[in-house]
């Protein structure tokens, strides 16, 4: 009950539009998703992305995505000190988002390409 | 050439994923778009949507949209004093991406729904 009124006090409108750039609107959260739709990460495994994520905002958006729900965060079982990072049903289903903006920008920015792996017709 | 060169630039890599959200990747610019694919608007008329985006916020948007090829500007022919603003055919291809981001939200974000005109299943 808690966290409905909560999440409804941040909406800026019921758009369902709005409501989902008001999780995943900016430059950073969904190239985290798109590292996480090729399988698990540590959080050292993000830094190596060509992006060059700063640690700061690495930390802040795992942070908002595991709040959220769409990323799991669990002990290793091979050395529990260490974390790995995967998504959520939820999150994974963030994947057909991250296709169609893939499949947008190969189309219409020259240059760029999809990452290996990356399957823009995803469902 | 310098164009070319000036976009190469700014682009953190060539994923086509990071190069599109260098573009969108915030929580206003795809709501104008969301507000243009229902069809050309005054600037006025962006600032009655639910969200109240602010006008220094819209007219930066505004700006970059047009920068970008994705946003025509172009003087109302019944008062030449007021412009309106239509998607160009690149920016109409947002809509698939538009409509993918809605249908996330309308699916895993109880309470939301998809505005009116809205096709979350626009090709």
């Amino acid at each position: 009950m808690r966290r409905a009124k909560k999440t409804n006090a941040v909406r800026r409108s019921n758009c369902a539009v709005a409501c989902t750039l008001d999780i995943i609107g900016d430059r950073w959260t969904l190239l985290i998703v798109r590292d996480l739709l090729l399988g698990p990460r540590y959080f050292d495994d993000f830094l190596k992305s060509p992006e060059g994520i700063a640690t700061n905002i690495l930390s802040a958006r795992l942070s908002a995505l595991c709040e959220q729900s769409l990323v799991e965060k669990t002990p290793d079982p091979s050395d529990r000190r260490r974390h790995t990072y995967q998504l959520s049903d939820r999150g994974r289903r963030l994947g057909k988002l991250v296709g169609a903006i893939a499949a947008w920008g190969v189309t219409n920015l020259p240059g760029t390409k999809i990452m290996s792996g990356l399957d823009p017709n995803r469902k």
